[in-house]
């Protein structure tokens, strides 16, 4: 592999794990940066990297920088023109692997190449432990050309990896993934709560429905969480919130009727309205559970 | 396995696979019923039964009977009171596989109960080639002395066998079953709709779905019938229509809000209304997929 300073901006869970994959792979990771200074510190310190007092610092202090942030607002600070990533000195290829609308990652393409940059979205398939392992499933979109400059870095972190065409196109993909990822774990929550209503013992109920045609990575990752009232950590409510509204928006402008996504988002959303939202989207289990905090009342 | 004379009511493909597969393992079919005469004619030919008349007389020449009709109205038919199954001289235990709901089955249990038969409620999991093979997932509920004399002939036809209860109780679990399968199978529809409306190359699509947390056995067995539009028989849109109000009425009844089952019921409803109901459940695609029978018109 090429021998490229890189640099990371969002040091959480992604990006973190991310940046501890390349150095494992041989890869230089040489700044970080996070807008909590906390989390960014010890990553830099774990790695031996510089902790960057800006994005626009990573990227005067490294060949090729990559983006972990969370969501559109995050993106739009990153890349905020006259002061953000755009403007470092050295690095000349950006990879961003945000879940967010097609039409940013189209734009950050666009400013990128207006000042002679580089950008490719690299939407990521997968969970930390996949980002940890290197073996995250990768789409890719943006100019040919400059998959081909990155191609060696997104192979460090993937087990595979896919060039799916023009800026926007990963992004529409990773939509539709977490669209129907987030109908399954709704739907399952809906399966065990109306168990659970009706008395029926959780280790039966779960069993046959990982024999039938009900199963789903949904109910194998979330079914003993869901049950249990403890949730895990792998993508909260109002994220599941936000990527059912870009999922839902491209429908619209493509003319779809997806009512079961329109449900799914309903739920999500109510969840950030009753104070889960900083939940795992697993806890959409206390909307359908009796007697769980915005859940239906026992009767 | 004892050597009593099995008799069938209800000649489909589960109920005539069912025979095919008792026979197979030595059990003795010794009559069918099935209101639909050809289908009847042909099994009792293929398997060397009785063609019976009526489902009395299945009970009249069998000491077991094995029923496997669609629906409610069907199980009201068969057990009639005064002309039913009840009514035959003979068969002292009946087995039924219908998916209803869970009173219906207690019904028939307590109308046995008053003429001195066993009824037992066996609700299976797996499609047509698992009935086939004998490789079912069984759950069974009843009186236990009951499900302990029906064990043998059940056991013939799974590869899993479980008591769950009293009367009612396997039904509450396969409604919850096939309520999770219909939500996943109506949001894979929708994931591969809204991907045809964007122009996603299917093959990406699914691949990435397939190798994400998105991944469900709908996907798998659906993904390709609704891509080419060319649909399956695994089980009509009416039936899935039928099965969302089973079990949205033990929600109703329990107090549980399920905003996914209720988007799907709409959708296996809205089938029926544009005239698909007869279509497999997957042809639900044909309310996402842009420009399709039911569906979006193409802008």
């Amino acid at each position: 592999m090429e021998q490229r300073e890189i640099g990371i901006v969002g040091a959480g869970r992604m990006g973190g794990n991310i940046a501890r994959r390349l150095r494992e792979v041989g890869q230089r990771v040489a700044s970080v940066h996070d807008q909590d200074h906390a989390l960014r510190d010890a990553l830099a310190e774990e790695i031996g990297a510089r902790a960057a007092t800006s994005p626009k610092e990573v990227a005067d202090t490294s060949d090729v920088v990559l983006t972990a942030v969370s969501d559109e607002a995050s993106m739009e600070e990153i890349y905020r023109e006259g002061a953000g990533l755009l403007e470092g000195g050295r690095a000349t290829l950006f990879i961003n692997t945000a879940t967010i609308p097609p039409q940013v990652h189209i734009e950050v393409a666009r400013r990128a190449r207006l000042r002679g940059r580089e950008s490719l979205e690299a939407c990521l398939l997968g969970t930390v432990p996949h980002a940890r392992a290197g073996t995250l499933y990768v789409l890719a979109a943006g100019d040919e050309q400059t998959f081909m400059r990155a191609k060696p870095l997104l192979e460090g972190i993937s087990s595979f990896l896919r060039y799916v065409g023009a800026a926007g196109e990963a992004a529409k993909i990773k939509a539709i993934v977490n669209m129907v990822m987030d109908i399954n774990v709704a739907g399952a929550a809906e399966g065990l709560g109306l168990g659970a209503a009706l008395g029926i013992p959780s280790e039966v109920l779960v069993d046959a429905l990982s024999h039938s045609a009900a199963a789903s990575r949904a109910l194998e990752t979330h079914a003993k969480a869901m049950l249990d009232g403890a949730y895990g950590r792998f993508l909260t409510a109002d994220y599941a919130a936000k990527d059912a509204r870009i999922a839902l928006d491209l429908a619209l402008e493509a003319g779809a009727f997806l009512p079961l996504a329109s449900a799914a988002r309903g739920q999500f959303e109510r969840m950030g309205e009753v104070g889960l939202g900083k939940e795992d989207l697993s806890a959409v289990a206390q909307l359908t559970f009796p007697g769980r905090q915005g859940g239906p009342r026992p009767r």
